[in-house]
C-alpha cells in the first residue's frame, strides 16, 4: 500500500544510514535497510531506472501493480533479513507488518528472497573470516549468541517474565505516545526550511554526544573481576571494560555501555554470567538515556530505524529487572535482557511471531522460546490497550490513506450509498475525444465507468471501467474514428502490451503534454477494446463494512457502485480507498461521532453482561 | 475449508495413534495429533459436546462460522507444535497448509495457542525430569539436538546440497505419486467392508514386522568403535548399538536402525561425528524399506501421519548421500541427514517456510538455516514440476470441494453466467409457509435469494439472501402471520441470538422433523428481519476468474449473480463452492478441455520467446 511513497532515493538512504549509525546517534539500521531494499525492489518493479541506465528488457514482465507490490514486500523482508541476519524473521516481518494482502505464492517468493540473502551473507562472512574486511568478518551468522546448555526457570521466574511483559507493554505504548508527539513537533520545525532541519539534527547530535561523554562521569569505578579471559580494562576500540577516568585495574561500567556501538552494547547486556559486571545505578541511567535519546533521534532529517534502539532499551530494561530481583530470580541477567528486548519490541511494534523469530535468530537460544512467546503476547496485549502500533501512528501522521484490515463498528450501520458521492464522470463506449480531454483536465480521477445509453443500446447499460492511464495512451496514439459507431477495425494491433504497462512513479503521462488539433478533438475513440469489462461491483444497499472487506481482501483500487432499482442510470458512483477513510466518512456523517460514544457505552454494558455470565458459571 | 469433515472422534484418534506408533508401523504421530487438536477445537467451536457433558455457556460466543474456522486453524497449529515441540513451526504450518484464508488477528491467536503449548510442554518436561514419567522426561524441548559450534561448508558442499534438493524433489514427487495410487487401491478394498479393512491393516502390520526382524540378518556385524561414551553393544531397549545376532564386542548397524522407535532412528541418523558407524549397504537397505513401508502404511484403517516417516526416509537419503560422497564433502554426515529430511519434506508437502522452521526447532542448529532454505526451495521447485502437493492429492481423492487459491487459465475465458445454472428457487419477502416447506423438502440448497415482485414492490427487486438453517428456526418457532403483508410487529423479540447460532456438525434441524398443521401451512412468514440484506453480488458478465478471487479471498459460501440488463428477474442464480470446481466447469464446457492443450502449447511458445529474449540480452 505504501508503494507510491517509495521513491528512488536508496543511494541517499545507504550513505545517510552509514553516517547516522556511525555517529553514535540512537537510530537503527534496520529501517533504512528495509527502505533501501524496498526501493530497489520498486525500481525493478517499474522496469529498471532509465536515469541510472539500469534497464533490461526482461524487467518489463514485472511492470504491473501486483508484481510490483510483491517485489516491494519481498524487498522489505530481504532488508530485515540482512539487517539482523534473520532470514525467517525477515519473511515473517514482511508477512506481519509490510503486506496488507497475502498469497501463498508470495510467501515462498519472500522466503526465496531471504534465502538468497542468507546464502550471500554466509558466503561473505566466510570470505571475510580471514580478517581482510575490517570489522565485517568479526560476527558470525548469529549476532548476539547467548546459546546455553540449559535454561532453568521456576515459577517465580514465570511471574517475573509476566511482570516484564506488562512493564514492556506500558513502556512500549509510552514510547509510541512520546514518539508521536515528538514527530508532530519535528514536522512543524521541518516545514520551516532546510536550515531548520539541519539545525535540529545538529543540535540533537550534539546533545547525544554530550550525554555520551558526560554521563559516564557519574558512574563510580569498579575493580576488574578476577579470572577474565579478556583484557580489563580493555585495550583498543571495542571491548567490554572501558577504562575511561578510572585507575588501572578498574573500569567504568557506564562507559562500557556508552562508548560502544549499539550492537556491542546489546551484546554486553545479553552476555551470560556477567551479573556482577554492571551496577544498578549505571543500568538505570543508561535505560533513561537510551529510551529518551532514541525517541528524539527518530524523525530527524536522516535515515533512521527503530529496531536497534528499541532492542537496546528493552535489553537495558530487562537487565535492570534482573538486577533488581537479585537472588529471587534463577534466570540469568543476560537472559532477562533478551526477554526485555522482546517485551519492548512487541510493546512498540505489536508484532508477535516475527519478534520471537527475530530474537531467536539473533540469540540462537531455542530454549528461551516459550518465555519469549509469553512475554511478547503479554506485552502486545497490554500495549494495545493504550496506543496504536508505531507503524500505524507514523502512517497516520504522514497522511497516507492506509486501509485498516478490520471495519470500524459504525461502518456496519452505513451502506455504500451513504458514502459514495460527488459528480460522477462517465464515458460512452465510443466517446468524443474533446469530451475525454475535457474530463481528464477537469478531474484527477484515475478510473471512469463506461456506460451506453438508449440511442446506442436498448437501455442504459454499464459496460466496464477505463483507467485514466489507458485513456492517455489512447489519446497519444491517436487511433481515432470519424463517427460515433463501433468500428469494425481491430485497433488493438496498433498497441503493444508494453504501451499499457504500469509506469514508474512520477513517469505518468500528463494530459497537458498531449497536443491535439481541433479536428482531432471532434473525432471519436472506441473504448470497447481497452476497458476492463468485469470490474468488481457492489449494490448501493451493501453494508459499508462488507464492501470494505471486499475492497481490502481482493486488493482493489476502484469499486463500482450499482443502483438497487433497475431503472435510470446503471451506476451510482465509484469507491476508492479515500472513501473508506474514517475522516471522510465521519465528515459526511458527523452524527456517527456522537453515536460512537453510545456504542462504547453499549460495549461496556455487554462487558458487564459477560462478567455476570462468568460469575454465574463459577457459581454452578 | 475442511471443518465439515472434522468429526468428534478424537478419542479414537488418540488411542489408535498410540497403538499404531508403538506397534512400530511406519506411521507418524503428527497427523493424528493435528487431527485430534483440530477436533477438540471444532468441538469448542460448536459450543462443547452435550454427549460428553462438556458444555459451557461461554462457548456459545464461538458458535459461528468464522470463530470455528479460526479455532480449527489454531488447533491444527497447536497439534503440530505439540508433535514436534516446535511452536513457531506450528504457527507457520497452520499458515502455510491449513488455512486458506488468513487475517492478522488469526496469526497472533495461533501464536498464542502454540505459546501455551510450549509453556505447558516445558512445565511437563521439568516435572518429569525427576524420572517419574517413564520415557517422557528423557527428551528436552529440542527433539534431535545437533547443535554444533561451527558448520563449515565449501562450494562443493553447496553443489551437493543442490543435488540433494533435486534428489529430494524427485523422490518426494514419486512418493506422492505412489501414495496416491496406494490410497486409491486401499479405498477400493475398504469399500468391501470392515473385515477387509482389518485384514489389510493386519497384513501390512505383519509384513512390517517381518521386514523389521528379517532384514537385519542381511547386515554384517561391525566391531564396536573404540572410546565410546555409551555401552556397545547397548544394553536395554533404547540404544544406538544393537547386538542382534553378533558376537560380543560387535554390533549390527541395521538392527540399530530397525529396532528403535522412529524418533530414535532419526536421532541416530542425525547424530554428529558418527560417519563410520553405519555401512553403505545398511543405510541403502533401510532407505528402501522405510520409503516403501511408509507408503503402504499410510491410509490403513488407523490414525496415521506422514511427517515422521518422511523425515526418517529423508534423513536416510541424506545420510546415504553423505556416505557416498565420502571425503569429497566437508559437511558431517549427520548434517547431511538433516538436510535430506528437509529436502524430502519439501518435496512431498511443498511447504518451505514451515519445513525450515520445524527442522530448525527440531535440531536447534541455526547455522544450518541457509542450507535448509536452499534445499527446501530447490526440492519444492523440482517436485512441483511432477506432481501436486500431497495434501491436495488426498483432498482430491476424498472428493472434498477444495477451492484452489489461483484461478485456472480457462476461467479467464468464461463469465459467471456461463457456469451458473439449474432451476433457481426464490422466496418473496413475505412467503407462504407451505411454499417454504415444499422448497426446503424438494431441494438441498443452503441459501435462497429473497425477491419482491410487482404486486408488492414497484419493480422486481432483490432484497437479500436467507439461509436454510434460519428458515428452519423460523418454521420451528411458528411466528406466522395470516396475511401477505409486512407485519408491523417486531418478531425478532421472540428469538434470541442463540437460536440462530451455528449448530454442531450433524446437529442440524431437519425439515421433516418440523410438524405443521394444514392451517399453519396456509399462513405467511415475514422474512424481512431475518435475511442477509447485503449479500455479495457479481454481475453475470463478470469474469469467472475474478469471481473466484472474490469468493475465495472474502471467504464466501454463497455469491449472488445479478443480471446485466435491467429488466426482468433481478437475480440470475447463486454460485457456491461446487460451481467453481474444475469438474463442474469442464462438465458444462467440454470444449475447454481441448483448448487447454492449445493453451499449453501457447505457453511453450512464450517460453521460447523468453529464451530468445534472454539470448539477445546476453549478446548485448
Amino acid at each position: 500500500m505504501l508503494v507510491h511513497k517509495i521513491e528512488q532515493h536508496w543511494n541517499q538512504q545507504v550513505a545517510g544510514s552509514i553516517a547516522a549509525v556511525s555517529s553514535s546517534l540512537y537510530v537503527g539500521k534496520a529501517g533504512p535497510m528495509v527502505h533501501t531494499c524496498a526501493c530497489i525492489a520498486s525500481i525493478l518493479g517499474q522496469g529498471g531506472s532509465r536515469k541510472y541506465k539500469l534497464t533490461c528488457a526482461w524487467l518489463r514482465y514485472f511492470k504491473n501493480d501486483r508484481d510490483r507490490r510483491d517485489l516491494v514486500t519481498c524487498g522489505a523482508g530481504a532488508g530485515m533479513a540482512a539487517a539482523f541476519r534473520a532470514p525467517v524473521g525477515g519473511v515473517l516481518f514482511a508477512l506481519e507488518c509490510v503486506s496488507s494482502w497475502w498469497r501463498s505464492a508470495l510467501l515462498w517468493r519472500a522466503f526465496f528472497t531471504t534465502a538468497v540473502v542468507a546464502v550471500v551473507l554466509r558466503v561473505l562472512i566466510n570470505i571475510c573470516r580471514s580478517g581482510k574486511c575490517g570489522l565485517f568478518g568479526k560476527g558470525g551468522l548469529i549476532m548476539f549468541d547467548v546459546t546455553s546448555e540449559d535454561v532453568p526457570y521456576h515459577l517465580v521466574d514465570l511471574t517475573l517474565v509476566v511482570l516484564l511483559g506488562v512493564i514492556g507493554g506500558i513502556f512500549g505504548s509510552l514510547y509510541n505516545f512520546l514518539l508521536d508527539k515528538v514527530l508532530r513537533f519535528y514536522t512543524l520545525i521541518h516545514q520551516k526550511g532546510h536550515v531548520y532541519k539541519f539545525l535540529l539534527a545538529a543540535s540533537v547530535s550534539i546533545f547525544t554526544s554530550c550525554c555520551l561523554f558526560g554521563l559516564p562521569w557519574l558512574a563510580s569505578c569498579k575493580p576488574c573481576p578476577a579470572g577474565l579471559a579478556e583484557a580489563c580494562p580493555s585495550i583498543g576500540r571495542s571491548g567490554n571494560f572501558k577504562k575511561f577516568q578510572c585507575a588501572p585495574g578498574h573500569y567504568n561500567d557506564l562507559a562500557s555501555l556508552f562508548f560502544n556501538t549499539n550492537d556491542d552494547a546489546i551484546r554486553n547486556l545479553y552476555s551470560l554470567n556477567t551479573d556482577t559486571v554492571f551496577q544498578k545505578s549505571s543500568v538505570f541511567l543508561f535505560l533513561v538515556t537510551t529510551y529518551f535519546l532514541s525517541i528524539i533521534s527518530y524523525g530527524l532529517a536522516l535515515p533512521s530505524g527503530l529496531f536497534v534502539p528499541v532492542i537496546l532499551s528493552g535489553a537495558t530494561l530487562g537487565r535492570l529487572t534482573g538486577i533488581l530481583m537479585g537472588s529471587h530470580a534463577t534466570l540469568n541477567n543476560g537472559l532477562f535482557a533478551v526477554i526485555g528486548s522482546a517485551s519492548l519490541l512487541s510493546g512498540t511494534m505489536r508484532m508477535t511471531v516475527s519478534v520471537c523469530v527475530i530474537m531467536l535468530e539473533l540469540t540462537n537460544n531455542l530454549l528461551l522460546l516459550p518465555l519469549l512467546m509469553l512475554v511478547s503476547l503479554i506485552s502486545k496485549t497490554v500495549a494495545d490497550a493504550f496506543t496504536a502500533n508505531i507503524y500505524d501512528l507514523i502512517v497516520k501522521l504522514k497522511g497516507l490513506p492506509y486501509l485498516e484490515s478490520h471495519a470500524e463498528p459504525y461502518m456496519r450501520q452505513l451502506t455504500v450509498g451513504d458514502v459514495v458521492g460527488g459528480p460522477l464522470q462517465v464515458f460512452n463506449s465510443v466517446e468524443k475525444v474533446g469530451n475525454i480531454v475535457h474530463v481528464l483536465k477537469a478531474t484527477g480521477h484515475h478510473g471512469f465507468p463506461v456506460v451506453d445509453e438508449p440511442p446506442i443500446s436498448d437501455s442504459p447499460v454499464l459496460l466496464g471501467l477505463i483507467l485514466r492511464s489507458h485513456l492517455l495512451v489512447l489519446l497519444k496514439k491517436k487511433q481515432f474514428v470519424h463517427t460515433r459507431a463501433i468500428s469494425s477495425i481491430d485497433t488493438t494491433k496498433e498497441f503493444s502490451a508494453d504501451d499499457f504497462a504500469k509506469r514508474g512513479s512520477g513517469k505518468n503521462e500528463l494530459i497537458d503534454a498531449i497536443e491535439l488539433t481541433a479536428e482531432e478533438m471532434n473525432m471519436y475513440v472506441d473504448l470497447h477494446q481497452f476497458m476492463n469489462t468485469s470490474p468488481y461491483t457492489v449494490v448501493e444497499t451493501m453494508s459499508l463494512a462488507k464492501a470494505l472487506m471486499l475492497f481490502r481482501e481482493v486488493g482493489l483500487r476502484h469499486l463500482l457502485v450499482i443502483p438497487k432499482s433497475t431503472s435510470g442510470m446503471p451506476i451510482v458512483g465509484i469507491l476508492t480507498r479515500h472513501d473508506f477513510m474514517p475522516e471522510h466518512i465521519l465528515g459526511l456523517h458527523p452524527c456517527i461521532l456522537k453515536n460512537k460514544w453510545k456504542k462504547l457505552r453499549f460495549g461496556r454494558l455487554s462487558m458487564v453482561k459477560i462478567f455476570n455470565d462468568l460469575r454465574d458459571w463459577f457459581k454452578k
